[in-house]
């Protein structure tokens, strides 16, 4: 696990975010792993029908049967969307964020327009914060 | 507001039950208020795509944008489903619920094959319980 | 398969109705069956992504991902809905097309407040076209 | 309305393609209009509970009431998809038809890694239509 996957689960927990992930593995276990460790609380969006689908740091499992079109209701969800990651599936929930008006800040992600780029885990943390 | 409404809210929460709820007024508002009350945490999952529509006692608001096709989610995110409602939405949140194999407890609610009536929030929170 | 499955698709078609149903197998496929045997459109709202999990008889398959969620759907799209099942799918989807305001007849299925009760595919099929 | 715009929708349709479409206005309608002139057959998939809500282009309304969420439905549904557009609903679209394994044409659209890019709306449906 790389100090980016996790680190900005845990930069934001630290100043009162609540993690809001897809609830899965990877980056998704990553993310809430580093928000656990830093006292916050965690939420995952699950494609599937079962709540136990989680990853064992997510608190709230949200079980929605609907496949990955719960990547809008991630979308809908979050108040800040930091993406990291180069699948298509974070893609689909950053431009989701960004036809909802939400903040996109990108770690080593998808560089398409209205994305703000942030180059470590503790800067894409301050650009969420700065202005809420 | 009537005892049945926020009372279920209350006696789960008292025994450590999440609340998950649609979110919004009536019902939805006096069950998270009777949890919220009892110290319990409050789930709403919502029909709009955003998180300021939920009411004031939601804890966690989930934005899906999907209409009343959230019933399903709520359904899903559940251990067990208490009813207390006559209405259509109502009803397709206890079928789905029964469709996917939870216990489904009715106060005052439809009466259709499968749900447990309950004649108090008493009750209806003990059957939720037993067997957990 | 029964005279009541594929008999309201039949005699729907008969009469320029396009068929709408879930699409897999059982009551969707005879009555899809039915209304291509008679000349009708027929299409298709799948829980899965997959256009080819579609009957036979699916003249437009659409593939949703969204599980039984997709059920809501149905209700949307259907001028007028009937219901011939006692499952609980069945009754999402009646309640559905009741809450948006939608005639919903009943052939041997359930007997909730609104539904119109039906006794032949012919009366089902009259009660449907009767007013519009 | 540009050439681009109803082109695809025509050429596609006098080779045999069905046009799935979001069914609204826009690139939508005149991708509809353009497949109707040709003597095709175009689905609309639609964000709201509406069937009414479809452009006159559309003979297949598909009422979702699951806001934008539907562009999910509509890269499942499809066997290709072309794109002309630079919206960011667009790009959820393509991401998630990508991520299906469907083809994705761009006319003018979101060069992302996997699209395959047209310069003319022939050419966009030849390369779609090529290999199948």
């Amino acid at each position: 696990m790389r100090r980016f996957e996790w680190g900005y689960g845990g930069f934001s927990a630290k100043r009162g975010g609540v993690l809001v992930c897809g609830g899965l593995s990877g980056v998704m276990e990553a993310s809430a792993r580093g928000a656990k460790l830093a006292g916050g609380l965690t939420i995952g969006i699950l494609p599937s029908r079962n709540t136990r689908d989680a990853n064992e740091y997510i608190d709230i499992p949200i079980a929605t049967g609907m496949d990955i079109s719960r990547n809008f209701i991630i979308a809908c969800t979050c108040d800040a969307f930091i993406a990291i990651d180069g699948a298509y599936g974070t893609l689909t929930e950053m431009a989701y964020a960004l036809q909802l008006g939400k903040k996109v800040i990108g770690l080593e992600s998808w560089n398409i327009d209205g994305v703000i780029i942030a180059s470590s885990p503790e800067e894409a943390v301050d650009l969420v914060f700065q202005g809420i």
